[in-house]
């Protein structure tokens, strides 16, 4: 098989994929909040979403990236969403989709298009559920899965196949739990959704040194995942060793990240593939952390902060700032350094 | 559900954790070691342990930072654990318990607080045992845990639910196998915690290149983990291609990390969270590996070394050594590099 | 147990691996391609590999490095797999097998003596098979593999235990899936190998920022594996966004690797453990990703460039190129950066 045979076909393969529409365009305005730019027909019917090079006069595209300009002018598409400085690049016969959040708008049309199916009321034969396990309205559990004792399930949750949540667990309502996951000593908000294969509640590496080797430290915390938190596939968390290791409302971790005991993330931050936050460290609202970066443990990361890729932080880093390197500096003070020592190279 | 509504609790949530005691002072001190300095009455009763900020009259704290010396002064704790340096520094009412290792005395306390359940002689009816398997005295095993034909699991094992243990592996007494392991090809001394999600005993990864693309090489080798050896969540340790992987006696392994193969790690190592050691290297005993470092193969690391975060080793690293960098340094020339280059940086 | 007791055993422990054979030298020659140096007997029966300083007389060895001379001088190997520039090198007594490949050869031979089992038309009657399923010949399912409606399985393929096939994925002929991997939203070529728990197929990274926090975007893509490829243990690999992700035939991916959505990798890659490619950077064939690599996203790495270990690259790499650092630059700058900042911190 090569890639060429299968990737000439457009998003959403009906085979993985559900479908719903075609939509009027006055429907994609009520769900983006875009403006139509020009004499549209409010009632023209688009069947689904296609990148530029591909999309037909059905299809709604989208723009976002000033390199794609030129796909913009030559693409088929009936309509393009597109921020307002792009608006009148779009070629006679495709309709500008006008909105200050191009992104987003583009996110609410491919979901109109592609909705995600509602969670049922299923429970597949092989699943074992624990005793006491409070399970809520429309609640789907897969096979395999294992549910422990007192575990709390909320309504509309997603419990996916070979997942294993342990004794006593809480779930709020809407979450989605995906296959492989181990999930225990933990205390989940709504809608928190884990990717497969990822570790939640684990011991944390803690050990103290004794006379014989090194003896396990009881780690007597837990992991709290507040709303809406996304945890990527193979992430680990570890619960906390006396305290609480608390994820916040709206982060979103992405996969193989690791996370260790008592750390404390805040709300809305991100946290790129493989970066890694040690123990105790206290991570403020509205953070970045890029890929690969690593935090070590017991400092303190001000609020709206961002960790560049590769990152190594070894002090608290202020409010706002943007740090590279490693060790971490300013952005500006790291380029300066790359070109200062290049400079001297050469000479 | 916010993070405030759960926080506000004692360590060792009884739905996660089991409680014993209580216990009288002198008990603590027996299983501990320490001293009680003043007179502290030896049959006073302590319920638990909680940290400095929120313990209350019948609970053990503990300080080994000074840095949360101002805690001490303000805590509630009948008593708190601690080195010589601050014996003197617990407020009226609260009994300092000394030791000269606070931090393995601590885990004591808190083990004797909240004891690990011993393995129970136990079967998951859903488990698929294989032929010639070899079960020893109260052994657990979980729900869909598959074990290979001849298999050998020692005394008081714990396999996980959803565990794969492959054709023929040996596990000695007291292992603790966690959920969604794979393991294969290997050896496992006594005690040996694997954590959920690790995978030992795959394939190398070794090719060579053939005029029609790479060829799988054969990977002949296994994976042996001595006594204590720890491994941590979602970890991956490969088994060796002409000779075994091997990692020595009480050497803990956080999560995330990627061991080659044919490696050999030393006893009483600690590889730090997604860090990677690459194919043949040898690391001698009580060696340290921070968290994202990387060793290429075929080096060798002498006893007590301390390889840094994020440091990349190139070459062999002498015992006693502490290196950092990429490619790695002395700790001294890394810092005076820095501090170099920002002072020319600024000119 | 120490590893001193397990260690002074040959590779290809009976107990994991099968063995066949023994094989007269005139077979090895011709499994092959080598020739053997001086009067060695075509009939002379060989029984397994074995390295250098444990093989006797009857086993087959092998040497490429030179750094291993001193063993090959010391060997009772029967016979070694070499390079010509070695061949003069054997000990009396001992046959040299030359060879312009090698380690190719050496491949071969061992494979010869460890054939791997081929797949056994079996399916374990705990397996999950949905409905409209298609199941080629000589296929193996394991114990509490679950296979997704629709999906096709090819002539020949392994799928292990707690292997998770979503709907409608598609295998080729000859796949091996290991245990606890997820495989979803995806098609498979031939001979496809994928390491246990690794994770193919979910959601990328990608959401919006809305006024009430960020919004998932709908991740319509898919992944596709061409013939060949092989993704290491707990790697994992998203789905496409609004085109697929796609990793060319024969491209090796090692253990806890990260390829974002939309990636493309070409043919006969090597991304080795650890690394990461973010979302829709494109690779052409024959480059090699080095472990810990870390790369951006919308970037463009030309045919057969070299990204060293832990590089960091933020920009497009010319075909052939070798870089390292982080940022990457020339393998050449970057050293003689680290031997400038050496000499400047010195003065």
């Amino acid at each position: 098989m090569s890639a060429d045979q299968q990737q000439d076909q457009l998003p959403g393969d009906s085979r993985f994929f559900k479908r719903s529409g075609p939509f009027a365009l006055k429907r994609l305005l009520e769900a983006t909040g875009a403006e139509a730019v020009g004499n549209a027909d409010a009632e023209t019917l688009f069947e689904g979403v296609a990148p530029l090079h591909a999309a037909g006069p059905r299809h709604v595209s989208f723009l976002d990236n000033r390199r794609y300009l030129s796909l913009l002018q030559e693409t088929g598409a009936g309509a393009v969403i597109l921020g307002p400085a792009f608006a009148d690049k779009v070629p006679e016969g495709c309709t500008a989709l006008v909105s200050r959040e191009p992104y987003l708008a583009w996110s609410r049309v491919a979901r109109l298009f592609h909705p995600l199916s509602p969670a049922q009321e299923k429970r597949h034969p092989t699943a074992v559920i624990g005793e006491n396990v409070t399970i809520g309205r429309q609640v789907e559990i897969g096979p395999f899965a294992v549910i422990g004792d007192g575990a709390q399930i909320g309504d509309g949750c997603v419990i996916g196949a070979h997942a294993m949540l342990g004794d006593h667990v809480v779930l709020g309502a809407g979450c989605r739990i995906g296959a492989h996951v181990t999930l225990s000593h933990a205390l989940l908000g709504e809608r928190v959704v884990l990717y497969p294969g990822a570790r939640i509640g684990q011991d944390g590496f803690g050990f103290a040194v004794g006379s014989e080797g090194f003896e396990t430290v009881p780690q007597l915390g837990r992991v709290i995942l507040e709303d809406g938190v996304e945890i990527g596939a193979n992430s680990t968390i570890d619960r906390g060793s006396m305290r609480d290791t608390v994820i916040g409302a709206g982060t979103r971790i992405d996969n193989l990240v690791q996370i260790g005991h008592n750390a404390r993330l805040g709300r809305c931050c991100i946290v790129v593939s493989q970066a890694g936050v040690s123990g105790s460290t206290e991570i403020e609202d509205f953070v970045t952390i890029a890929a690969q970066a690593g935090l070590i443990g017991h400092i303190h990361i001000g609020r709206k902060a961002r960790i560049g890729a590769q990152c190594g932080v070894m002090n608290d880093v202020e409010a706002g700032a943007d740090v590279i390197g490693s060790p971490a500096m300013p952005f500006r003070e790291f380029f300066r350094n790359v070109a200062t020592l290049r400079k001297l190279s050469r000479k």
